[in-house]
């Protein structure tokens, strides 16, 4: 449920399930990761920013259950030089500071972005 | 709890709570919202996008009933020319093409906003 075309750019935000956020808490964390993982991308290929941008903005929520497969996925996607951008949260309500809620990826090539996903499960 | 200081600058994402949405569904929604109205501020007043993107990003998210309290906001704040967006729906998944789920309000200043927005409640 994760896979595209391969030739398909889309934005997938990966969200933490462990942390007892509130419904308005995740949509606040998704959010921010939509935003902060589209500007990475404005820098390194606005081309392909642009490109999704102007054709439908496909998002694709997923889930993962603790910090440790969400930081280690960060560090994959940013070995292979895919924009992204991990959400930590300022810790001024429900969380502790510093605390990964969710991971941004992209807009980018759907073949590359699920090389890493492909096993996750929608949110 | 829509409220913030008057020279405050902040988005404001109103969702619609009466769609039997799912979490990943909201999220992505909110996301839509985030990016369609980030983009309505950067064309009328990008000093403000800026400002606000290189300060926090402050986001809050609140909730509406129906799809007629959506749309009567969205016309407020077209009216009083705040940048905001109405997300649409596609209709591919759980919904009705061209169901409104959510409204974008901004980034822009908390006490122009406020006023439509502070007898709402948080998500």
């Amino acid at each position: 449920m994760a896979s595209g075309s391969s030739d398909e750019i889309k934005q997938v935000i990966i969200m933490r399930k462990d942390l007892d956020m509130g419904v308005g808490k995740m949509c606040a964390q998704c959010g921010h990761a939509v935003l902060l993982s589209n500007s990475e991308v404005w820098k390194v290929d606005p081309e392909v920013a642009k490109k999704w941008y102007d054709t439908g903005q496909k998002k694709i929520v997923l889930k993962v259950d603790d910090e440790e497969s969400l930081r280690k996925l960060y560090a994959a996607f940013k070995y292979k030089k895919i924009p992204c951008a991990l959400v930590e949260d300022a810790g001024l309500t429900q969380l502790e500071p510093g605390t990964a809620t969710a991971l941004g990826v992209g807009p980018w090539r759907s073949s590359e972005i699920d090389q890493f996903t492909s096993k996750l499960k929608l949110l």
